[in-house]
C-alpha cells in the first residue's frame, strides 16, 4: 500500500423517471450520489462498482477537501492498492435510502414539498442494483470489469450476477450471506425497536418534529458495533480493564468496553449525524436479502444465469457472517459450474476484517485484482 | 422424571442486622424469601442449596396455591428427579436486590419510608452468599451436601466454594464463567442503556413517579433472550418463516422470530412485572464477578482452600458462557487437586439449556446426585 489518491469530489447523478421498487411503490425521481478515482480507459471496460455496506456512502477512497480522513475502503483502493486506481476507474454511489446524498428519508418528498422521513419507501437490494444499472448506462459502461463489496455490499454484487448477468465479468464477494440467519433478524429488530421506541422518533418524522432519536440511534449501533467485533478480540482489546483505578460500584461506566461503545454509539449519532430512518431502511434491506426465494429456496437455481467468476473472502473470527455463510455461497455458484476462488482469512477482528489491513487478505484480494486487469488489457 | 412436588408455600426470614456489602454500603436489614422442598434428615446432612440465576427466584419446583406453571427447574428438582426431594432437602432463596420477596429497589427503605428504587445499593456475588450464609444458620445446617446453579446460580456456587470452603462437600456448576468477558460486559451494558434512556426511567425512581419503564426492560429482555438461543436453534425454531403469508415491506413484525422476541420482551416487563432496577443489578452483579481478582488475577489461587468437590457441566452451542468457559473453571479446580467431573453436553438450545430436558444432561446430573446422596447415608 503505497500513496492514496487525493482530493475528490462527489458527482450526483439525477433521474427523472420513476424507479418501481420491489415493495411495488414508485419512487418518482430520485438522485444519486457517486464518486469516481481512476480513469475509464478507452475500450471503456476497466470500470469496477464498489457497493458499500450499512453504514457507508459512496466515499469509499481519497479526501474530501477539508477533511484528513480518508474514504472507507482507503487502504485498498489507490495507486498501487489491491484495487488500483493505475489500471482500474472505480465507481462508487450512495444507495438510495441512505442519508449521504442520494434520495433518502433526509430528501424532499417532491409530492409533499416536506421531507419523506418515514414516508420513504422500503428499498431493496434488488432496487438498489437497478439504481446503480442507471448510473453504468449514464457512464456508458457496457459490463462492470468487477462488483465489488463486503457485508451488505457483498449482498449487492450477488444480487448484480443474478439480475444482470451479463453487465459484469467478476464479482467480489467479502464477509457477506445468501440470507440473513434468524439471529440476525433478531439483532435487526432489537436495534430498530432500540430507535423506534426512542421518544423523540416521532412516528419516524422526526426531522418535522425538530429533533432526531439520538438515544435510540447511539443504542442500536452500539448492539451493531459489538455484533461486528469477535470475543476475542474484544477481550485482547479491552480485558476487563477498568477506566478509573478501582471499582466504583454504581453505574457510571465502569470497564472500557462501556466507555469504548458508548463513545460509538454517540458518534454515531451525532458527529456523524446518521439518520434514523436510514439506519431503519438499511437493516430492513438487509432482513429482506434472500435472492433463492425466488427460485424455490435452492440457492443454486438463484445463479442458474449468472456468468461472472467469483472470490469469495470470509474471515475466522467473524460470527456475524461466519465463513459457514461464504461456503455457502462458494456451493452454490460451483453447483453452476463458475469459476469461483474461496479465501478463509484468518483475523481476529470479527466481521469489521472486510475494511482493515490484513496481509493476507491483502496478498489474496491484489493478485485476484491482477488478474482481472489482465484481462482488461488483452480484451 | 416421575411426579411433581406439590404445593410449596415461600417462607421468609428477616434479619435484623446489617449486611456489610463489598461496594461499602450497608444493609441496614433485610428479607430473604425462600422455599424448601424435601425433608431435612436427623443428621442435617441431606440439604442442597440451589442459587439462582438473572431472572429467576427462589421458587424453584413445584407449585404456588392457584397457579398452573411450577417453578423454573420443576424439571429437575422433585421426587424422584435428579435432585431427589425423596432424599434430599432443598432449599433456594431469592437474590438480595430481586424483586421477589427479598428485600430489593422495590421494597421500603426503613430510613427514608419511601421504596428503595435506584438507593437499592449495588449488591455482588459475595454480598448473596454471605446472606444466603445467614440462611444456612436459621436452618441450623452445619454444611450443605451441595450448592448447585446454572449461569449466574453457578458463580454463587463458587463463591460459596471460595468463601466458605468447609459449609459444602459438592459444588455444581452449570453453563457458568469465572468471569464474564467484555462482549459479555458489553451485551449486559447495551442492556442496561436500554433501560436508562427510557423517559419512563426517571433515574431509577420510576415507582414514587407511579411508572415502569416497560419499553426499555422489553428490550434488554429481549438482546438478553437473543444471547441465551443458539444461532442454529434459532434457524431450527424460526428459520426465515414469515409471520403473514408474505412479506409486508413494511416495519410492522414481518417474521417469526422479531414476534416472538418481542413477546418474550413484553411479557417480562408486563405480565411478569420485572423490575427495571433488579435488571440492572443483577447485571451489574455479574459484570462484577471476579474472585481471581483478589487472588492477582490467578484463577487457580482462588480455589486454594477449597474442600468441596465439584461436577461441571457445559452445553455445546452455548455462546454466552461457552464450553471454554467451563474448561477454565475446571483447570483452576483441577491446579489445587480437587475432585472434579466435568461434561460437555451436546445441546443446540444455547445458554438455556441448563433449564430444559434433555437426556444426558439429566443422566450426568442424577448419577452425581446419587453419589451426593449415597454420601449423607453413609456418613
Amino acid at each position: 500500500m503505497t500513496e492514496s489518491i487525493g482530493i475528490v469530489t462527489p458527482q450526483t447523478l439525477h433521474i427523472d423517471q420513476p424507479l418501481a421498487l420491489v415493495s411495488g411503490a414508485l419512487l418518482p425521481q430520485y438522485d444519486l450520489r457517486f464518486e469516481t478515482y481512476g480513469e475509464l480507459n478507452a475500450q471503456r471496460n476497466n470500470a469496477i462498482l464498489i457497493c458499500h455496506a450499512l453504514s457507508g456512502d459512496h466515499h469509499v477512497a481519497g479526501y474530501h477537501e477539508g477533511d484528513d480522513k480518508p474514504g472507507w475502503w482507503n487502504d485498498y483502493i489507490g495507486p498501487g492498492k489491491p484495487i488500483d486506481t493505475n489500471h482500474f476507474f472505480v465507481v462508487c454511489s450512495n444507495n438510495l435510502g441512505s442519508c449521504r446524498g442520494s434520495t433518502g428519508p433526509t430528501s424532499i418528498n417532491p409530492e409533499t414539498g416536506k421531507v419523506y422521513g418515514a414516508d420513504f419507501p422500503i428499498v431493496t437490494c434488488r432496487d438498489w442494483v437497478q439504481s446503480q444499472n442507471q448510473l453504468r448506462q449514464h457512464l456508458a459502461i457496457e459490463q462492470w470489469a468487477a462488483v465489488v463489496g463486503g457485508s451488505m455490499g457483498g449482498m449487492q454484487v450477488m444480487q448484480w450476477a443474478i439480475d444482470y448477468p451479463e453487465r459484469l465479468r467478476h464479482g467480489i464477494v467479502i464477509a457477506a450471506a445468501l440470507k440473513l440467519s434468524a439471529q440476525n433478524i433478531a439483532f435487526n429488530e432489537v436495534a430498530r425497536r432500540a430507535i423506534m421506541s426512542d421518544p423523540e422518533f416521532h412516528e419516524g418524522q422526526f426531522i418535522e418534529a425538530g429533533t432526531t432519536p439520538k438515544g435510540g440511534l447511539a443504542l442500536a449501533r452500539m448492539l451493531g458495533h459489538l455484533t461486528y467485533l469477535s470475543d476475542d478480540m474484544m477481550g485482547a482489546k479491552f480485558g476487563r480493564e477498568l477506566r478509573a483505578d478501582k471499582l466504583k460500584y454504581s453505574f457510571d461506566v465502569e470497564f472500557q468496553v462501556e466507555s469504548y461503545l458508548r463513545y460509538q454509539g454517540e458518534k454515531f449519532a451525532t458527529k456523524q449525524n446518521f439518520d434514523a430512518n436510514t439506519y431503519l431502511l438499511m437493516t430492513k434491506a438487509l432482513d429482506y436479502f434472500d435472492p433463492a426465494s425466488e427460485f424455490g429456496n435452492d440457492l443454486s437455481a438463484a445463479f442458474a444465469k449468472t456468468q461472472a467468476k467469483f472470490l469469495v473472502v470470509s474471515f475466522t473470527s467473524d460470527w456475524r457472517f461466519s465463513p459457514a455463510r461464504s461456503r455457502e455461497i462458494v456451493r452454490a455458484l460451483l453447483d453452476n459450474d463458475i469459476d469461483v476462488c474461496y479465501a478463509e482469512v484468518e483475523s481476529e477482528h470479527g466481521h469489521d476484517a472486510f475494511l482493515l489491513p490484513n496481509t493476507h487478505y491483502e496478498g489474496i484480494f491484489r493478485a485476484y485484482m491482477r488478474r482481472v486487469e489482465q484481462e482488461c488489457a488483452q480484451a
